[in-house]
């Protein structure tokens, strides 16, 4: 997550809520506004207002979108803007400070929550260092024709994901230049190599994805940011903080004259849960269990727990009591001390068999520090369990394989339907390799159009601003070797809007942006597909920060969408 | 809460599950177990088990109990004794590692939580400094027939407390020596006088009482330690852990062998809110809001919560969504600064109308450091809200009402039915003042038989062992009047058993007794009474120390009952 949170060059207006205002109405039902809460970032956010000022220029500007091929999509995406939810520089901050306060208990009696950074256990033992979620106070104006877009391509994401993974000739190929230059995939891709000369087959394939999407403000034009095929966070808490959100609309309904049904049901939980528990079922060992494959230290655990244990919401199912499935959680590094591979490609870990991995670490290369990680993947590669994601599916989300994808003619390799391509490609954004000088000479020249991105996963490695300029001049000098490491990506401008954002019990009111997220699942075996569906979202927000590279700063909060 | 928590003088067996079993299966499901949760007590928790000795003599000692007028109880009393629920000793460890583990996810995701005092601002700020509630691991035996005992005599003790309330002269004169050596009970008297003197009646009145019992292992008696008749807290918390320990034996049925059917349905939150929203009713203004008179810092603040916003089991009614009644939450001291009444007895606090005072503060004298908080318990006392508890109400439960209550003849001064008199009879420990010289005399000699309690509230201010007779010593060469500020209550031995406390993220094994709180609901109106039920239960389990004087050191934790 967190890769490609682009932005533009707003100055920040800072504002907090008035402290000195105690409430003295609580016209809306379930407020327990205790006036010892108070909004605590007084003294960190009231400097005085700084006026905002946009640096882009006209959208004449945004021609190298146009050398992607897509210049005919700019035309049929529907024109309908995106309009502030509400004018929140209008709500009476002590109204906001009342919400704050009702939204605190809301996500401490419902599980909303993370271990706090500042506990050093609260990564390891679960019950201690709690504090809430991040959180944006509201959801965020997201254009109907829009999210419906960004809903209808999740399951023909997921197909091509599928089929991607069966090409291990397009996948080597493609990243055979990123595997010279970067260690991390090259590791990956000799377990592929591996599987490939074994000729080891996945029959069974599960995906648990989160394609992640930006609304273009000058375009209108929805762009996929990336695809994340391995250890896609935040379906637990993502589908609570929709919950609150429609809890806080309904509560204060009369106040903010919001209709809560204009947010979307969110079943991320239940539709992974689901998915996890139907391969499972596919396994046809009973005796097997779903293993979590975790981090060391996991202060995003109550997320993955949300999966494997009950749901306060009793409409949604749950992984262990609607189905009787076990799950278990191991780091690589037990998995390589306990795992032993039967012959007939079950894998033992203790004396458990596996049935389903599901992978919440693995992803980044500081989930390998020593070769005894490696040798855990490769492990549960030759294994018979079902993975999500296999080393196929991990490569099929890389940057330098959506990069492929988006070259003309490519989809047309994996999908056979038209309309079905038109859509894929209409969600893609500017996409090239540093080969393509033409390219490389412009973003040297207007590198404020240009995001440059480097194949590691994990986000905040981007380039922005001026420092695309320096790269790239930088990697004209030493040789092209090193440009197989990078992508560059159409920088895109969303919206930005006032918004409310809640951290360590603070509420603070920023110009903010956001990412929507989509999950999708898919789970095949050898003759049928089981499960393709779009099964819930995640609306990340985040500050857009004045400093001059351009570069994202301030943290993202959870949020959750508000059709219009 | 606390009071009473009488002891053994059996020294502590400390034990702890290894840390050095890693587990290799999970035979039932939602099982989420991770290494890296360990039992960390081990360092804490792990001296050689010490054998137990018992320093008490025979039943023969008991006699001081029949001066209180109960002989005939004992023998009336069914004999069945309380059964283990099972062999703790002979549970697995790896499997205590792995429930222990679940327990502290589920009470993490489910909102069993607490402010963590080692967060300064966990007591102001929810969201923030959050922690899993001190818990016992798995429910705490109790026999079925003492368990429907305390039930059925729950409504009875809701109707005497009402009685007594309306005995004005009762509660001054009882009270008129502990009003000249108690500084805080004094000035709730005044309150009472005044409104005495005012003629001032509540003709719509709440009660919602915990009344607190221990089965007393000689006897077979279940005997009751005191009323709570203000703030009795937990029933947020406590309802949770009911429905934990069952989530705990339906998850782990097969290897505990327990039947979750066992645990009694807690609907102590349930019932408290319901109770509320129908006072609220009763008030008849639909402006009207309900207030929870709350301290200034509360780690305590989520079971109060649980109060007033939504529940996470469907099947419970909530006082928000099931009633649209607002609450809000104001200490003392804001009372006395918002709060105004109105020439028709309406208290506004700020310009909303308060339709009930609901106190989690103010019960002790802690909770009024200046005058302000004293004007503030009067004005809510002058006013038509309808006060939970009122001055009366308050009164009617201290220690000194409830040693009065079990002198002969008193009951029937209030309650007309025989039956209902043989059954609230039957629940009261010896108890006298300290005005009766054969009793001191005997407590002198005999001090490990007796509780010396002071009129103060809140637990933890109770003389046991030879500190006892130091004290009626000491009061004996002072003079008589100090006297009045104590009771002299039957030491009650409850049975020892081994049980799994956690606390902190961490699981020990340790002997442990526990206290049974009752919670009823009573609420009438001038004409009807429109609720008088036991709505819930908690338990509190609480180790029991090896201190020579007896006290019982270590902490109560959360915990729910097994019938047997």
């Amino acid at each position: 997550m967190g890769a490609g949170f682009s932005s533009c060059s707003h100055t920040t207006t800072f504002f907090a809520a008035s402290t000195t205002l105690f409430p003295h109405r609580s016209k809306s039902n379930f407020s327990t506004f205790n006036p010892h809460f108070k909004l605590l970032s007084q003294t960190l956010y009231y400097p005085k207002p700084t006026k905002i000022t946009t640096s882009r220029s006209s959208s004449s500007a945004l021609s190298p979108i146009n050398s992607g091929g897509r210049a005919e999509e700019m035309k049929t995406q529907e024109e309908k803007s995106t309009q502030p939810m509400s004018d929140l520089h209008n709500i009476d901050p002590e109204l906001i400070q009342r919400m704050a306060y009702d939204a605190l208990v809301w996500t401490s009696i419902h599980g909303l929550v993370v271990g706090d950074k500042s506990v050093p256990r609260s990564g390891k033992v679960p019950g201690v260092g709690l504090v809430h979620a991040p959180i944006a106070l509201l959801p965020m104006s997201f254009p109907e024709n829009h999210w419906k877009q960004a809903c209808e391509v999740s399951p023909i994401f997921n197909e091509l994901i599928d089929r991607v993974s069966l090409d291990g000739e397009f996948l080597q190929e493609s990243l055979s230049r990123t595997k010279m230059v970067d260690a991390f995939t090259s590791r990956l891709m000799d377990i592929h190599s591996q599987m490939l000369e074994n000729g080891k087959r996945e029959e069974i394939r599960l995906g648990l994805h989160r394609s992640d999407y930006m609304l273009d403000e000058q375009t209108k034009l929805l762009l996929q940011i990336e695809i994340n095929t391995i250890s896609a966070s935040f379906p637990g808490l993502g589908s609570l903080v929709s919950e609150l959100h429609r809890s806080l609309l309904n509560q204060y309904k009369e106040q903010l004259g919001l209709d809560s049904r204009r947010i979307p049901r969110n079943a991320a939980v239940n539709g992974f849960a689901e998915a996890l528990a139907k391969a499972w079922e596919e396994y046809s060992n009973p005796r097997a269990v779903v293993m979590f494959v975790v981090q060391t230290e996991e202060r995003n655990m109550y997320d993955q727990h949300w999966l494997s244990t009950e749901f306060p919401f009793s409409c949604f199912p749950q992984l262990c009591n609607t189905y009787d499935v076990t799950t278990i959680r191991k780091t690589l590094a037990e998995i390589d001390e306990q795992g032993v591979l039967q012959p007939d490609g079950t894998l033992l870990v203790g004396d458990q068999a596996i049935g389903v991995i599901y992978f919440r670490a693995g992803y980044a290369p500081t989930d390998y520090p020593s070769e005894s990680e490696w040798r855990a993947r490769l492990l549960m590669e030759q294994s018979s369990a079902i993975k999500c994601p296999s080393i196929s599916y991990h490569l099929a989300g890389t940057k330098k394989i959506q990069q492929e994808l988006a070259k003309p003619n490519v989809l047309e390799r994996f999908l056979e339907n038209k309309d079905d391509i038109a859509k894929i490609r209409k969600c893609f954004a500017g996409l090239w390799s540093l080969d393509d000088s033409d390219i490389v000479k412009d973003a040297i020249e207007r590198p404020e159009f240009y995001v440059m991105k480097p194949q590691r996963e994990g986000g905040g490695n981007n380039i922005y601003g001026d420092d695309v300029r320096k790269s790239l001049l930088r990697l004209q000098e030493e040789g092209a070797e090193e440009n197989a490491a990078y992508i560059l990506m159409q920088r895109i401008f969303p919206t930005i809007a006032p918004t409310y954002l809640m951290r360590d019990g603070i509420c603070h009111k920023d110009h903010a942006m956001s990412e929507l997220g989509i999950y999708g699942a898919y789970l095949r075996n050898k003759e049928n597909v089981i499960m393709n569906e779009q099964c819930g979202y995640l609306m990340r927000t985040k500050v857009s920060s004045s400093n001059e590279g351009g570069v994202a700063a301030g943290f993202a909060v959870l949020d959750s969408v508000y059709l219009n």
